[in-house]
């Protein structure tokens, strides 16, 4: 038997990245939960961002941002940038962040987070309710070698990285298994 | 100094998740990684499907479909439900997986998962590219009490969810930090 439980948006695993973006002489760091795969071909991310917060109008106007992934030594940063508001402090200078540049976006990615994502917004869903949906095509990713397993592939555990939920952040596990049949 | 990497689909942690639906007579399980959370108020679920999926037209014809959240015990039906198609196959019966039924929904839930949310279709965005987007609204969560807390809240660890990535599975590990400055 189950329990009812009032709707709540469940996802499990929530990640907890941060996004970086940049419009003429202003950037930031945003920290989002709502954030996932969209598709492969383009290879395709969409983030749930509420039209007040700070970052909305800094990728919205520059029609770019970095998705960077940190691991669990950047919790610190990762409860700052989800609670702070970047309207009145520079992030990257508060919490002495590396900003670095990509090949092809102008907004500044964080050198800290193992894993960056250049993207590119192909589209903004102006959603009813609470946060709008942004599309962004991931043009070029930037990965510390130490997070590469032997097949140069992304390996979760050595990326450390942070998964949300509950009001906590969680470490990656033991291997549970394989894909395929 | 970082490795480039070709673009791809970056997001970590990625859920696995099994998706189940009905149209008329006909009804099926995908699992799906491409999945995330989208907005808090109405609680929104955002899912990229192939338009070559059998389940991609049960979702679209019966605006409609169950998330189901899947424990580490179901790595087997995780592969399954994302590997074969349903089109000749029933996935219920052949992985003797028992249906229930909803309170808003027709399409059955997965009662060995041990989470499910019942969701009303309220987009469907044709991108171009591999995925089309199905936006779904949370309309009531079914949960073991087994996977709660004490304040009824949904434990991760206690409910063993599965993260993807890397061409593997993985369980959560332990808690590396509490959400608040």
């Amino acid at each position: 038997m189950k329990k009812t439980l009032q709707p709540q948006p469940l996802m499990l695993p929530l990640p907890a990245v941060l996004v970086s973006a940049q419009y003429q002489q202003r950037r930031s760091i945003i920290t989002l939960a709502w954030a996932g795969v969209v598709s492969s071909d383009p290879p395709r991310i969409g983030l749930g961002i509420r039209p007040d917060r700070f970052s909305y109008d800094l990728i919205a106007k520059s029609g770019e941002f970095a998705l960077n992934i940190p691991d669990t030594s950047m919790i610190e940063v990762v409860n700052y940038c989800g609670i702070k508001s970047g309207r009145n402090v520079d992030k990257f200078s508060d919490l002495s962040l590396t900003p670095i540049q990509g090949e092809y976006i102008s907004s500044p990615m964080i050198k800290e987070a193992p894993l960056n994502a250049e993207c590119k917004l192909d589209h903004l869903i102006e959603l009813p309710g609470s946060h709008h949906l942004f599309l962004g095509e991931v043009l070029l990713i930037h990965a510390d070698s130490t997070v590469l397993n032997d097949q140069g592939r992304i390996d979760p555990q050595k990326a450390d990285i942070i998964s949300f939920g509950g009001g906590a952040y969680w470490k990656i596990g033991e291997k549970a298994g394989i894909r395929g049949l």
